[in-house]
């Protein structure tokens, strides 16, 4: 349905935004908050069309406001996880499910919810929602949006956003865990780059640094690798864009490239990725606290190519997953959910008997 | 691998391809053609470290030039074929295959070539490659890369890409056939805008207009809908990128809205999508032939919400299949490569007994 305006409702939105400014004495925190949050601490959209619509279709998670309940499929949720690929988005589900001790009703599996879009994936293990983005900030931008319509027709309190990626590093070696500091453009603003009706407007993309360092706290001296906070570069394009040599095109050289790296390195810049600052401002405009949490995959110093060893990758992209699943364990500790979690009965009495059985049961084809 | 470029090897390319510029009396396309191809019509790089390398690995593909013969296994791709979504261009593959009536050897089906990149689906019909290439520019980016050095490594010879698409008409009624004139950015330059090295650099985003005409006549009279050639505004968000009501956000009004889309339309804008503009530059950066066809599945002058029923949408998304499938027969029927592919053995000698024979072999549990 196209948004169900009718003429006399048609008034000007940026008159009604502009009511909508900060006001004598508000603080920037108060301000986001009142205009982001209902008292109840569920989401409020800085969009009122929304309300005067028959039904809001998610068109791109095959969701729909009025063809799904989704305050009881949603309602829930306190952590939205994204990703780049449906596999590994799917693999983080299984993985946070054991960790938050989350069982699901004998004889189901885990559902891609969003299966029917073709676009991204969606699963969901409680508390916990977890969603491919696709690469590249358009990309994320789409489901951004609709994500954030999903917090707010499912009446979520104080959704976390957390990214959980792979990444370049700069003068870090393949496998540390960095956590974005600062989300900086290609021309290293701490923006992200808007065109909206032809005209540019920059939001900032700005992360949340209480979240950040919390995260950073639960790297434990045991891993066997950095976790570190510093600045992430996000481009628009793999090769060019972040100086490779090995696109189907290059027309810089060796030195022209290790110059500009060097130049971002002693900026601050410890990763370069895709997605950043799209998903900070965002998320800083709809008022909801976010992360950036990836693992590097090389350091871009020594060379372009990614050729650590798949089970080396496999291990390297589990880092994050693991950091992100202490997080939520925290906090639902904490707020005392995690037990009630774990309350539910399990299905496995004897794990060796278990396993002793689907042995028995395979043996009589 | 990082590039094996050995110390007295690192020239600077930058001098290299200034002498790689245009000679005297040399026109546009004679200079591009030089720099694009070899003598016998096969795809050149403008990037020379590649030929230095031990190994290309195309990461998001899932290929590597020395452990797959690509040669072997893509020589004979005439049409690279790019959709958004892996579904579509399976789809796709499917569809074509019965077009030109290509036959798979018994016992065999389509296998998603790039399954194990977890981000493009790939499937190979004999001379045409289906593709599929995400959401937004910088998921195109990525894939046009590693495309154009997959036309490379395989010596593919003048192939052909065309995007597969869809798109908001402007102005034109859901379900026209769009076939792009020219792709424009949000700020309707007919470039897209790349920043290297932190510095911007715009690139035309040129496609083949001759092709565009050709893909037009093929348009049939029995056809119950219009094709049309026009401008294509490319953009970077779904929502407030397309002047869209219903997004999460929303900082302008209707009237804004509508000013804009009318201001667009006046300038020759037929369609909006997502991808146009980088598919554009670095196929003309290339020396690639290619088009970008599109359905639209609404006229935004009427709404936002995409909203026909499913049926409908469906038989849409197959107008642009039909003109692309059309014009690859005619090429191969030209080349004479048409009878070649029907010349195949069929394993189906009675559709009607092939039937009935499944339906026996079923009903034996």
């Amino acid at each position: 349905m196209p948004p169900t305006i009718t003429a006399n409702k048609s008034h000007d939105f940026k008159a009604h935004y502009d009511l909508a400014h900060m006001q004598d004495g508000e603080t920037d925190d108060a301000y986001v908050q009142r205009i982001t949050r209902y008292s109840d601490g569920t989401v409020k959209l800085r969009n009122s069309n929304i309300e005067l619509m028959d039904q809001d279709i998610l068109y791109h998670l095959a969701l729909g406001s009025e063809s799904h309940d989704l305050q009881e499929m949603f309602g829930d949720v306190k952590f939205v996880c994204m990703g780049g690929t449906p596999k590994r988005m799917e693999n983080f589900a299984h993985f946070i499910m054991d960790e938050i001790g989350y069982k699901l009703p004998a004889g189901t599996q885990l559902q891609d919810i969003s299966a029917y879009s073709y676009r991204y994936s969606m699963y969901k293990v409680g508390p916990v929602l977890c969603v491919s983005h696709g690469m590249g900030t358009p990309s994320v931008s789409i489901l951004m949006h609709e994500m954030i319509k999903l917090m707010y027709h499912a009446k979520c309190i104080d959704p976390i956003f957390i990214r959980i990626g792979t990444c370049g590093g700069i003068g870090v070696e393949g496998g540390t865990v960095i956590i974005t500091e600062d989300a900086l453009d290609g021309q290293l603003r701490n923006s992200h780059e808007f065109t909206i009706l032809g005209e540019t407007v920059h939001r900032p993309a700005k992360l949340d640094k209480k979240l950040a360092r919390e995260l950073k706290s639960l790297h434990s001296a045991d891993d066997p690798y950095d976790t570190i906070i510093g600045k992430t570069q996000c481009t628009n394009d793999f090769y060019e864009g972040q100086g490779r040599l090995d696109g189907a095109f290059c027309e810089f050289s060796e030195n022209d490239k290790m110059a500009y790296l060097e130049k971002l390195r002693d900026h601050g810049v410890v990763n370069i990725e895709m997605e950043s600052t799209i998903f900070a401002a965002l998320t800083h405009h709809a008022g909801i606290k976010a992360a950036v949490v990836c693992v590097a995959l090389l350091n871009r110093l020594n060379g372009d190519q990614v050729n650590a060893p798949k089970e080396v990758m496999h291990e390297w992209q589990q880092r994050p997953q693991i950091l992100v699943s202490r997080y939520i364990r925290k906090v639902l500790t904490r707020d005392g959910q995690l037990k009630n979690l774990f309350g539910h009965q399990g299905s496995i009495k004897s794990p060796r008997r278990f396993k002793l059985v689907q042995q028995e049961s395979q043996a009589h084809e």
